[in-house]
């Protein structure tokens, strides 16, 4: 906020300065007063906690005597629960739209001065703020848990609620659509998100009241098990796949066809069978919104200055310029026109660096949800190796749980930092490539690169032989294809050759660390916003801590929410209720594995039914080996080889061979990767 | 060069300076003037090329009478084979030697104003410059040549052309050991690993006549395959090893084992049957003279200079900082110390980063060696996979030989380019550390960070304590251990709390953003003169120019000297000797394989002794399958797959099951990792 405060300050001084010295051929400077909207920020926030507070009373009164009708332990989650995280296939929108909302919410705070309307009191603003952090995420509770409860009020109340919240935006932006922070619009074009998000809440809440009416939507919770996505996933699982092993190995794909399917690999395709975990889902959103705050960001904060600078620009810079002695041009008029073309050039170069970076970080967020996806299949099917390059057992823990609930926020803080640095080392080498190559080439000045490298040429020239010769006398002289195989010819030749280029190598070799420093440090700039592989070598991945987050979240992801288990879960449930009466009709969503276990208990089933149920369990495990950890009476080592050695006799195709086989290299990987 | 042009004048300045403003408590500035020894630079360089040019006309005289006697294929290697760079067994020191001396000499050439000492000519000293890398390797390259012929005359006149190169340099040195250079004994100190390799040239060459004197050194040039090293590697292959597989997979090691382990993986021990290829051992010694000219070149451009601005520091600087609104001190002697005091606190931050670079490449230097010899092994055995992550071919092609030659140039310019970049990285981040923490702490001045960081504690609190709060609440409320598995618990309040800690974890996201970009840079950093890890990450590890030379490097090492390819060579050639008569004896260390073609072809072996034949190929390609790449009717993957089928099933220890294992899941493992 500081910035927005001085920067504010500073064009005021301008606007001064210019009145004071009556430039006749400038306009005065727009001055922006602090706007009180007509609906008062404080009284509607009052107004609308109060409003908040009656709503979750009325929730919870409801869902307590709904309780009482259906029995204790059935009936709806908990209102405490607002949003089930591990369910593929409930509504995404009203979760994701909330975060949208907290998110532009978090970034109204951070810079604002005043986060708390409840007082003006600015000495105890750092206080204000922290509770800020706590307040937003309670005021906009109810919108989520008017979705959750599945019930006609709770739909009327949502509407209501975010009728609300969206009409006294959208009247404070009109009423108020200046405001002196940063740049006169900031304030306007930050909340388009949070109106956006805000709409699809008023739209959505009605639609499902309309469609609850109509009867389309089921009340019931266990709307998960009940949903046919995991049917479909198991059946698409089970379903023969036509081999292309043979295809693809013998013959090498072209040069074409790797660029073609390098691209493709960057392009997100929606699969019919596939469905991404909601935090995910919030995820990408979340990152959206953030890419396009901190590019409203750095544009507003930035280029308004410069332009202001940039007509500020009068005759008296070459006498500044004089007093550095540096002398563009005799005439000062002359002077003006080049230091505003520079200037020019400088905010050309600025949003450049800012509209490529906004660029790659899409791009790399599309990219993320296809390795997601393609991870997330993996460790379904059971290639923990594959992604992870080690083994290790999908079970929750401590540091993976902690990782899980903060991984929609670190990848949003890592997707706004990770711009920042982008814009910043892109301006520079655009900066670079502008001053030094383009416009020396177009007018023929400051060719100072340019004349370095011209008398170097000798020098480059060599380097460039040398390494032509090395290729050219390796490929013609040096190797020998001989029935099928190549091996080496004229040897004294080779190793005459590999001593007498040895100092100029070391030349060479200067080059390459020059390019492994650019490469190195290029890559991981652009890949810094991406959790979803690490920036370290394949060694020590885990000592990046953005994915040692991803790599725990996606621990809990598959543990907790495997398809073919909910599918499972779903089957052995249905089946039970077939059997039981009505009274035991037990389904809980989230408590799916345990209700199963009692059930097990409770109904004795005939040897048939039993020696069926083992079969299916067989199968289920012989398809999703990862299921194997969360059994009950699964024990250490000694078991799970067992299993796996009796997996690997069982399985039919390539895919499910790998668990043990990369259980038995991985001694031999870890002693070579552990440096 | 034009470093040290700036800095002698910039202090000869200082001189004159303090002699005009007549200082009388700095004693006057030593004035080094060029120096011009006995032993003229011209004069001996036309004498030793003139010598060296007459030693090599002998050397190829005496090989053509050696040729005449003993036939034409027969014999030593060529005089234009100076070393094979191919031969683990070959006593290593000569060709280590000279290259250090080389690489001594290029860091002169490529630093000095004359590197040619045959014209004083300065107006192209580029080109003489260009011409001095190639003259350096030709002049030392009788050196190599005297020792690589195994002659009695090579090693009598080794010794003289050694002795003399040795006997010129001291003497030179002991005439002028000052220098006008950047330092005054910048070129002494420069030339002292020269002078220790000519030294240990000087000492080889007539010990190793004496040993051919009395008969203990082989002047038979198939020494390589006749040295009982390559039996013992197969003997040790071979050997059963006791399996740790089952004690290590079910007791996890301790945290002190493990830390233990991992600094012992830092330590290169010596094993008794694996010795380093001839270029791995030749980049060592290169490296490790390159940590020494860098440290060198470091401390005398920059401590010199520094300490004598600290010397010059006079009671003007408190003028000259006043007129930047600097005010240290009213009195001016006390601006004087603490200025002093100041610099010297530089030139000692300068010094420890300089110290702290040199102990971090030498230490990266030995995990190397212990990396390579790690990485051998495992290519020898077959684990291709384990290596380079991925199945490639170990067969030798263009890139591959083009990066076999430049390998030991690549590190060492690797290792002088990560030390001066490390110094940097270091010097900034230990000045930081001075200025902004321990002399604030030291003296209570300037606690500017400790301000900001006191003024934000709430911030930090709050952070420390949602951080402290969710991990504490996932160990003790959201996860249940029951019968040994772990499973969620309480999963509504899961959800809640992930919910309301969003916008925190967002601020915490930023700290772990910052840490991921800090550990990245300082990793990459620390492993940039490491060629045999890659920096990028796991996916597209061969963009990394060093990496991917280095593993084209491997694969010209494994394919062309496996020890049990040379031992079976060895063998083979032995038995077709005792077979052949004595003018049959065509024994050639650098054709050996194609040798071995020849043979089979000439002797026509009996029924019995094919079988056995076949049994020794048989059960040597199970134990090393690397080996069948170079076969020579190995024809695609068809016969791979066929041959590895055949090793699995045939194979008794685990280490060999990998390849065939790791053949079947790289199609699944080159998906996800190709991004």
């Amino acid at each position: 906020m500081s910035t927005g405060d001085s920067e504010t300050k500073d064009y005021y001084d301008y606007s001064e300065w210019y009145e004071n010295n009556v430039e006749p051929t400038k306009p005065a400077e727009e001055v922006i007063l602090p706007c009180d909207p007509t609906a008062d920020d404080r009284l509607y926030h009052i107004c609308i906690a109060a409003i908040s507070l009656i709503v979750m009373v009325v929730l919870a009164a409801m869902t307590r005597r709904k309780r009482l009708c259906q029995g204790f332990m059935n009936g709806v989650p908990g209102l405490l629960s607002p949003v089930n995280f591990l369910d593929h296939t409930q509504h995404k929108g009203l979760a994701v739209a909330v975060f949208g909302v907290l998110f532009c919410k978090l970034c109204v705070v951070v810079l604002s001065q005043n986060p708390l309307p409840f007082t003006s009191d600015l000495e105890y603003r750092e206080y204000w703020k922290l509770l800020s952090l706590f307040y937003y995420p309670a005021l906009y509770y109810p919108l989520l848990a008017c979705g959750t409860l599945h019930s006609q009020v709770g739909f009327v109340l949502g509407s209501l609620l975010s009728w609300t919240h969206f009409g006294v935006l959208v009247w404070q932006k009109v009423d108020c659509p200046k405001t002196p922070e940063i740049y006169k619009y900031y304030s306007l074009f930050t909340s388009l998100p949070q109106i956006a998000c805000l709409a699809f809440l008023s739209f959505q809440y009605p639609l499902l009241l309309f469609k609850g009416l109509k009867g389309t939507v089921k009340t019931n919770a266990s709307e998960d098990l009940d949903s046919s996505y995991y049917k479909d996933y198991v059946k698409e699982v089970l379903k023969k796949k036509p081999s292309k092993n043979s295809t693809t190995s013998t013959t090498k794909p072209k040069l074409s066809e790797r660029i073609t399917d390098a691209l493709k690999s960057y392009i997100y395709m929606p699969e019919e069978v596939f469905r991404f975990p909601l935090k995910l889902a919030i995820s990408a959103v979340v990152s959206f919104i953030a890419v396009y705050q901190v590019a409203l960001l750095l544009v507003t904060a930035v280029v308004p200055t410069l332009q202001k600078v940039r007509a500020g620009v009068n005759e008296d810079i070459a006498f500044l310029l004089a007093g550095f002695n540096i002398v563009l041009s005799q005439d000062r008029a002359e002077v003006v026109r080049i230091v505003v073309y520079y200037m020019w050039c400088v905010e050309v170069c600025y949003l450049s660096a800012m509209t490529l970076s906004c660029l790659v970080t899409l791009v790399m967020l599309m990219r993320s949800m296809v390795l997601h996806r393609s991870n997330l299949k993996g460790l379904y099917r059971g290639d923990i190796y594959n992604v992870y390059n080690r083994q290790r057992s999908i079970r929750p823990s401590r540091p993976a749980l902690v990782c899980w609930m903060g991984f929609t926020s670190y990848q949003a803080a890592l997707v706004c930092l990770g711009m920042v640095i982008q814009t910043l080392v892109f301006f520079i080498c655009i900066m670079f490539a502008v001053f030094l190559i383009i416009i020396p080439i177009l007018y023929g000045q400051n060719l100072i690169l340019f004349r370095i490298l011209r008398n170097m040429w000798p020098f480059w020239l060599m380097l460039l032989l040398v390494v032509v010769i090395q290729h050219a006398s390796s490929k013609f002289v040096f190797i020998k294809k001989d029935a099928g195989t190549r091996d080496l010819d004229n040897r004294s030749g080779l190793f005459l050759m590999a001593y007498l280029l040895f100092p100029v190598n070391v030349l060479v070799g200067v080059l390459v660390g020059v390019w492994r420093v650019v490469i190195t440090g290029l890559f991981n700039i652009i890949h810094l916003g991406r959790l979803d592989i690490s920036l370290l070598n394949r060694g020590v991945e885990a000592f990046d801590p953005g994915y040692r987050c991803y790599s725990h979240y996606l621990k809990i992801e598959v543990s907790q929410s495997h398809p073919v288990m909910k599918a499972f879960c779903g089957m052995l449930l249905r089946s039970a209720g077939q059997e039981g009466g009505a009274g035991q009709k037990m389904r809980d969503v989230e408590e799916g594995i345990q209700l199963v276990q009692q059930e097990k208990k409770q109904n004795k089933v005939s040897n048939a039914r039993r020696a069926r149920a083992r079969w299916l369990l067989l199968f289920t495990l012989v398809n999703n080996p990862s299921l194997v950890g969360s059994r009950k009476h699964f024990q250490c080592q000694s078991s799970e080889s067992f299993l796996n050695g009796t997996l690997s006799r069982t399985a039919k195709d390539g895919d499910e061979m790998d668990t043990s086989q990369k259980e038995a290299s991985k001694g031999g990987a870890e002693s070579t990767a552990s440096n």
